[in-house]
């Protein structure tokens, strides 16, 4: 089997925002379904893991784009893992146009956990170790955008506070990743999207949170283009830490 | 060109509620774009429409489901014009399994409005009354659920009062039609979900809402099964108004 997917997806009508770009939730969405069909196709799926009790969970996302993907145009989205490091995996994408150009590129980070202590398993052994038969060095296949960054918050504000509700919530009971990506974007006025665009978002998930959890969004403005969030579940515990930048 | 047309989807893993249900709001934005296709395809759908400065408006909407659709199941939305009436059409669905058994039905009802004037043209005359070739009679193609009812609000109570964001709006600046689909499911608790299914829903659009409106709701109880609500936005005008039966 070959070491990349591609994936087509079709920028719906509804799928976009008011300016005709597609919503970032829709394109990370659209990100999580390549990677996963990717994973099932080669028998270390979702699927494919209920039966030994073991799950993929997402801990960071970082998507960079030179073009957003307009209403009703087709492209496609190229996963492909970029090392394993025991406990973590590195997931790649490119998302390209119909012509093959790229709209842009994303990273990601995955562990897999066992679903009764919840604990991340060893990449290196689980399943004889077959996900290191699929791994794509970065000379045969590159994603030209930054690594991960780290976030250090020291005087974040807290600008909203919301609770949370049954279209929040995944099959497994957690608020949905995607979810916290649109609570994020909410926080920015219009006009930022009108006079600017979304260059790049980088997302790391800390810890889950369920249906009426209240979920408080502190903001930090690093520069006039780049915005860090951290989003608290009930007052407390951090849930997900997400850097902003418009151009 | 055939009168029916049939477009198949597919409920993603992020498409379904905490009990493996596809959303409501997914299945309507499934629906939206079946009747868009349909239009699209017979010359008077919207991008044939924005040059002669006309566009759909959905007035009407009320789904009934036998089943919900589950998660990475297949299935397909059957669409057909039931009937013009001068100034509104009606448009039906069917929702159907793979194996071609319903899961259920949906009923609209769209006007036609000119872009300037914003008042409904006439559909008989409007494109040469070509949509006329396209009705399907109720004894060619049946739709067995009710048709949409009437709401009579007496003693509704202001349940829960939101602010409208970026993701809540579509590329025409107004509050998309299935974002108030999913605000009104949200004032339920999950008991609900988890220990009845949504049977059927029923929704009214009155007037458009835009970012930044605050939407009221007023929730009504008619029986253990089935509520009325009524969407207002900045503490007037009345945007929507709905019914959600479980079962």
């Amino acid at each position: 089997m070959r070491k990349v997917d591609s994936y087509p997806f079709y920028v719906e009508p509804f799928h976009v925002d008011f300016m005709g770009r597609m919503f970032l939730g829709i394109l990370g969405n659209h990100l999580l379904n390549a990677a996963g069909n990717h994973s099932q196709r080669r028998g270390w799926g979702i699927g494919a893991l209920n039966e030994t009790r073991h799950t993929w969970v997402l801990s960071r996302l970082s998507i960079e784009l030179e073009d957003i993907p307009r209403q009703c145009e087709h492209g496609s989205i190229e996963t492909w893992v970029e090392s394993v490091i025991k406990l973590f995996t590195n997931r790649n994408f490119a998302i390209l146009r119909e012509d093959g150009t790229p709209y842009g590129y994303a990273r990601s980070i995955w562990a897999m956990i066992d679903l009764e202590t919840r604990k991340p398993s060893d990449l290196l052994t689980l399943y004889g170790g077959d996900i290191l038969n699929y791994v794509v060095s970065e000379e045969e296949k590159q994603c030209p955008i930054a690594g991960h960054g780290r976030f250090r918050f020291r005087d974040a504000q807290l600008v909203r506070t919301i609770d949370t509700h049954y279209s929040d919530v995944d099959i497994n009971g957690h608020i949905n990743s995607i979810k916290y990506i649109e609570h994020i974007l909410d926080l920015f006025p219009m006009e930022r999207f009108r006079d600017q665009r979304l260059q790049r978002f980088e997302i790391a998930y800390k810890t889950e949170s369920y249906i009426g959890d209240k979920l408080s969004f502190f903001v930090q403005e690093i520069d006039e283009n780049e915005t860090d969030v951290e989003v608290r579940k009930n007052e407390g515990e951090v849930v997900c830490q997400a850097k902003v930048r418009f151009k």
